[in-house]
């Protein structure tokens, strides 16, 4: 049987027995339908865990068609952020609790799986943030970030300065918290409970959420994704630069982040009745039909 | 000389002196240019006022390569609407107070129009929406709306239920004071006092902000504007629907109203220094460099 | 059998005959128990379906000791002004669905409620606002509001201009589509929409909250329940005050809406395991404990 | 010439030389009209610095009829929390920037000190707050604060998970970034930023407001200041409780804080034209009358 995705990788949480009996189970059914796998880990740690090919994620992105990742919206965000350059389309498996990202479940997964690889799927690309941290006009740190990044106050506590340019235009100073510059895809995560808005993940936007803002007239704005937006240090006992929640780097007065629209995107594969107002309905516990 | 803006509408607001002896003033001034001027109101009210050649603007759309409008917002969305159709490009002349729309002051007009209509200018394409009200399967009316169309509670006072539909994929049901589905362009008006986001004017997007949402977990949501957005009224013991807060029609329970991009774009001509985040800063009381 | 409640009214719903089967059950209930029981609705319109005393409530309020009433939290609020002036106690029935006032089940009732006659149930003071209308210096217009008073735009849905006073002290001039200014009861009604913090119903405070105000920095602020506040009408086309979003009055430019504390209150019994955080975690969907 | 304040300590702000140099003409200007002046600051820094009595407020705090503090409202926070046991009224004189505690200006200190000593004034009984943090039953810190006390996430920037209860009755669990319990005092300052209203001074209240909340319909609360309200991190990767901004400690999962209304208040006194909502109208930047 000739298949769309000859080569798959399957991606598991480091450490999570849980998930590894279920990518057991799920890569004899790829084999089974004529799939080549490979497991694989964030860092290749499980490899030993199994006789199945093994082997650290950037060894294998380039030459798989497909990742099935397993585990919630932090192990996706991770893994996309790995899997961008290749270009390499994803799937995510939740462990149980429906995800924005991973919303094939782990319970229905055999069949949904199924139907997904013979093409029955729907396609999304997502916006990818490449984010660079500079200090004196040298490159201290450069990142991607999918849902993310944000400068805020750190160990003190203590609100921190900033000011905000948009394709250099000066947008505005603020004392605040922080700032979480958002793509799409992050709008609902941390960006939501600072008071951004949701984006419709086709949305080629960003939002920039201003957090616990001392001035009481700052609102989000949502901002066209091939602007470029430089947040500037002005004043801080102490902040730093978060990414995805995942990773950040400590911040001195008169550094700046740069945030731009990644050149790739993102590739989410979805079961094809997907309907993205149905999980925010779900996650965020708005009302059904009267 | 040859001139890019060949014949220029001079728009004015209905009845407003003060705005007519700028006007008078600049149409002598685009004269002494070799432009050819047709003065304007909306629906003709001042033509006995002057022997100007003078025409309601229905008349004149197809014909000018250029309108210049002298007064608020508000006057620039109603000949927004008008023009709409005639792709006429639209500079607005402020009286006084800047607007986000009208940002030429008449303090400064001369000089400032000079360099515009020499070409020294920017053009921004800015989303019309476009808005039927249905019942029974019938179009009840039809509008554009350049800001915002606005389904509410009306002269009773009571909160109104209505479902939402995007793409006719059903997104919630909500018991509010309302709900505003606004353009980029409105974005910046009512909807922001409901708690919506700012969308920069280039984004292509709509925003939906609920009024006063019975239901806590309610945010605003950002979607496409290639997306079809219908409003389907549930419950209510009265309601109405607004566009620009200018036209109204009353809604009875299983009316619908949909709302559209419009096929064509406002374009709107600005002084090429314009910078969008300066007039956020000054018309919203944003902080200025620390 | 020596009873605290020697009269009871139960108090219903006009034409609900859902309630009409379990008021009169109720009232043999209590018969049976030695209380003195008399029905009645706001207006006594089913005196005619039964044999029992029955009563416009206006004529047995001084009368009775106690007022079981059966329905929801708009039932409730409609009664509390009617009894407020004669201090009687107050038990809400709901039918089904919990109120913030209404909170003993139907389905329990019959045990809950001859613990409460026992004795053992605890007496909330509630907080009722007594409001005046006024032009040109004359009364137009006196009402009791248990939840709130709400100065608003009314039918041409245009937002309105006004002035705040509080004390005879200028606060603030807004224009917005209206303010919120309600009691501890009322801040988990229409105040919480607009934005408006929940005030324990023990506080001696009224709330606040403006309705999508035009300036970005308003906040909803809590006062003293000893102040009095003043709502001034300065510009509007139209304008209405609602009061407990049960009755309304048209309001002229120039008038003023005056709210203070009523001198008595409400006294609501609750059962003795009451607990008002229950309440908000079920009606709000609020997390439970992690 | 007898004084109602005999005794009076002008506190200035450690190493601040402007201050210094307005408090000792004010110490001569007090002289002059006959009280006794003693400076000092909080930890009795400047003594050297002058031939005046000079002492660390802590030892001087029982003896004086009256605390000047020269500085902004930080330093009033903490002053207050020195002098609130022994009933000392203060006065606050800003230097140059209206506070909401400091609001005599030290333009017009002299005329306005000259009124309020001689018995020209309001006097204000502001709430202060005693906050506790246990570990294993054990009472590891205690302190005043007169702003808020504030449990959040620490160095790693990542929610933190806890129960509030209010007299032992639990209210609700929730993830966010923190959750601020502030004194109408505090209500203005990071309460206000994190979304909770504004209390007014004379309201006996605590308000409740959490940071960034997950859950979306999270709201904030006001509450009686007679409750005691404790705060229990359930799960955390960091967190600390932060007390005014000023002091803070690390807590370990687990970990309770107990906050309540201290036994005194902090006597603030004021200029007697002092009105609150002017205050406020120029510090959060609200409308002035139209």
């Amino acid at each position: 049987m000739e298949q769309i995705f000859k080569k798959i990788a399957l991606v598991g949480k480091h450490n999570s027995t849980d998930i590894n009996g279920n990518m057991l189970r799920l890569a004899e059914f790829l084999r089974r339908r004529d799939h080549e796998v490979v497991l694989s880990t964030h860092g290749g740690e499980l490899c030993h865990l199994t006789d199945w090919p093994c082997a650290p994620l950037k060894d294998i992105a380039g030459q798989v068609d497909l990742a099935i990742v397993m585990g919630g919206d932090g192990t996706m965000l991770n893994i996309a952020r790995a899997l961008v350059d290749h270009r390499v389309p994803m799937i995510g498996v939740n462990q149980g609790r429906l995800g924005f990202l991973a919303d094939v479940s782990v319970d229905t997964m055999f069949c949904t799986l199924e139907e997904m690889l013979a093409g029955d799927h729907v396609a999304e690309e997502r916006i990818m943030l490449t984010c660079a941290l500079e200090r004196d006009g040298d490159l201290l740190f450069h990142t991607y970030a999918f849902n993310d990044a944000v400068v805020s106050k750190s160990t003190l506590g203590r609100l921190i300065e900033f000011e905000v340019y948009i394709d250099n235009k000066f947008v505005y100073s603020q004392r605040a918290d922080g700032l979480v510059v958002a793509s799409p895809t992050g709008s609902t995560a941390y960006a939501l409970s600072a008071g951004g808005p949701i984006l419709h993940p086709t949305l080629e936007a960003f939002v920039l959420a201003p957090i616990c803002p001392h001035t009481l007239s700052a609102r989000p704005i949502a901002i066209n994704s091939r602007s470029e937006v430089e947040v500037n240090l002005i004043h801080a006992d102490d902040a730093r630069v978060h990414f995805d929640g995942q990773t950040h780097r400590d911040m001195k007065v008169g550094d700046r982040v740069i945030i731009q629209r990644a050149r790739n995107t993102v590739r989410l594969l979805q079961p094809s009745g997907h309907n993205y107002y149905d999980t925010l309905r779900q996650k965020l516990h708005w009302g059904e039909k009267l």
